[in-house]
């Protein structure tokens, strides 16, 4: 099956796909159900692609102080300020998945402080907030409030690193008109 | 020699470092005369530093559409645009270095509009400035403005990976508050 | 029942209800399924919820030379814009409702621009999207490039009437943390 | 007298009046000296009209923890943040004469802080100016800020109505291009 | 009479003034009724005031390709841009004098797009208020559009040296909450 | 020797200059081995250039509570959030110079934030930047700060002249764009 364009470029996938992009695509088929668009949007560009899956694999699915969740719920309120379509499609949905609430994953697309959310994931996301719109404002107070959230330092390394990547995707994404897998949109509603 | 802290954060470096790294890093010290802070800030932390050094090498260093010195102005203008003090000094002295016009990385540190640039690299940093400050407005117009320009589907996903890149590292210098080696200042003046 | 509080404010309904308004929201109850909470709320204030009921239902189900479907499109992307989380709620339901198409309904919420619409609506709500951020700047032209679009002038005039009343309900929504009811998240996807 | 047209848009009044419009805006004439454009304007679609009118008698004239002048305050606050020609001349010369203060009236079009107010009008203008500005970022910490003001919840929720409604009619006039009469000009000077 | 304090700082005027100055502020006295509240706030400071007083009558009084009121028609254009007290009731005051039309000086006050005025100021004012909003960002298409307007480059200069001014005053009577005398309000109307 | 234009506006020194104005170009050359092309532009209106020269020495070279070093501190911070090509260029130099800490002129250009000052500094900074940002929001409150800071009244009064100054300097260079003379970018690095 020719997948259609995943994004407004013509940049179709290498064919045939090196076999360990091959085997790691079946992968995601078998356990998701789908190849995320943008990893076959990154599949004309296989270095690329490899760097990516390696960086978004340890950020969202590696040991963290931060719980899958949490990466989660940063990757939303960072697209939601970018308003990226893709990734408030894709990870607003793995929101909803992994917290069991549905209403969380739409709150947090919409506008994240309408969530009751728990002091130290409001200040998580107030610094991902500030990160994504006038990081260069960011001074030691901000770290300091992440610290008397109950961050260690590993903590704000790891928060810094996921709400950076949001900020390198999201953008990559619009500048692109990537488009989400449509299965997204109905899952754990 | 021990370095001092690269940021903010109390994130020393794995000691001994693996020896892929080790090795790594005194290539940058024998090439560069330096190991760049946000290698070092990176080391606490083997699989992201290892993350990092891919998608970087990949982007700024591997063939592409763009020139290396092209990737590096863009790197300069989206971190202009975000005010970022690590990738303005770092990417600002590679300007003035690759393009032997000191003025150049200046300009473009502190106005890019001040630069007098051909078309085609209007055309790039226009597209690339869009998507640091507004990337849910880029339409097909701004597309199609890049193809005018010369640039094919390739060149643009170049552009947008790179432009896509620095802001995501300008978020995290300026969240961690990483300082950049002392040596770039005062590098092909 | 006694519903729970739909803002922030401690402002009980009228109890009992005017014979009108008990009617009317026994209408409610009866079609919808629920008595939509900023319903429950203007109820602590009955003159306010009477010239609410009566200027939302003419703007957004009397005659009108845009159809239901394109009003409810302007709510959301107004809403969009101001990130009101009660709006979004109950009119992202209701285009995804009123199209029969669940991702439409996602797309206004997420990212006018990811939507691929007609230029007509394009037209439509680019001129609602300029009145949400800048009606200052609205010229001549703007109102010109709605009749380019096929719209007449009392076309114009109900697209400002709706964007404009979103404009307040948004407003009034996020200033007293108005909670939509729950029913609406899962409707239509 | 056929008066001019009232906006931008060619959509005459209904002529003749309904019964009920004609004696109101005789009242108007009586009353005023002159019937204010935007009903004129409004009465080309007599639906819209009344429910204009209803909803702002209601938040401008009937009872309300506000003062007359403090909801013209509010109006002319969130008018000069959205720069609104037609409400600006219109609420800054009912300023000028409910308060018997030209200045006042100035002041506010012009920037509100500098007017030296009473505490409980700093923070109910502090709160109408975010409402404009920032809807989304209103948090409980922003209704607090009122109730330690000395408003109760009857007071912030008629706060809320009248800056949501400016921010409506703001849009409409500027969208429409409505001109007030130019009699409020050299109103209590 | 002793003036009270025309700012907020305690900054008392040099006691006596120097000879020329204590004439210039007599003639001001003679011919406009008043010594403008800027030109005692400067006394304290006598080098300044002179330096002030010199750049001031050159750029609004002296020989130029703009008129005298088109000078003062981008004062005021730039002080609502900036939003200060001071410059919008003086400076509003000499456009509704020198123009004979109090309603051209409330325009211009609230929203210059409201006033209909000849292409070549619409052209003047539109530069005026991007140089005070977004100066960086102008470009050779910016002159030229000047030029287009019927403007030669001395005029040019000009317009550049008006607008310049009252970014620096405005930004000075706002640092200091400068306060305009009250004279200014009912003048012209 | 012809100066070739200092801005993008055809407008010509006045040939011969005025003997006090040449004498005045003599010392510059002598001193700084350069006339700065800000004086070359202004030389073709001799009032101008001799308003401007008053203000500038009385306010970067006269006495004053601020050292001259913190005078051009408050230039290039000003000139940073204005992204002024000349004004960053020439004064940043300045900065380099006076404090014989090339960093801290880059910091400044780049990103203030970056620098580690002393609290005095920062306030003076803080308050220089919202002046540039926001001067329509300075109150009483930022005034405190800076006496908290240890400035007195006199002190606030300079701090505000000298970023007033800069946001018209950098206007005026934008606008016209001025060039800075070449032999500035390897100053004192």
């Amino acid at each position: 099956m020719t997948p259609k364009q995943p994004t407004a470029l013509d940049l179709p996938m290498i064919d045939p796909l090196p076999k360990e992009t091959q085997k790691y695509f079946d992968i995601c088929t078998e356990k998701l159900g789908m190849i995320p668009n943008v990893l076959q949007a990154y599949a004309s560009d296989i270095d690329k692609l490899n760097a990516f899956i390696a960086m978004y694999n340890d950020l969202m699915l590696a040991d963290s102080v931060l719980s899958k969740l949490e990466r989660e719920m940063i990757a939303v309120v960072v697209s939601s300020v970018n308003k990226c379509f893709y990734c408030l499609t894709a990870h607003g949905a793995a929101v909803r998945q992994l917290s069991g609430n549905p209403k969380l994953g739409e709150m947090l697309v919409m506008n994240w402080r309408a969530a009751r959310l728990e002091p130290s994931q409001v200040a998580m996301l107030t610094f991902a907030e500030k990160m994504t719109r006038a990081s260069a404002e960011i001074t030691d107070a901000d770290r300091q409030a992440l610290r008397d959230a109950g961050f260690n330092d590993r903590g704000i390394w790891d928060i810094a690193n996921v709400a950076g990547f949001f900020n390198m995707t999201n953008r990559v994404a619009s500048a692109t008109d990537m488009r989400p897998n449509d299965e997204y949109h109905a899952q754990a509603r």
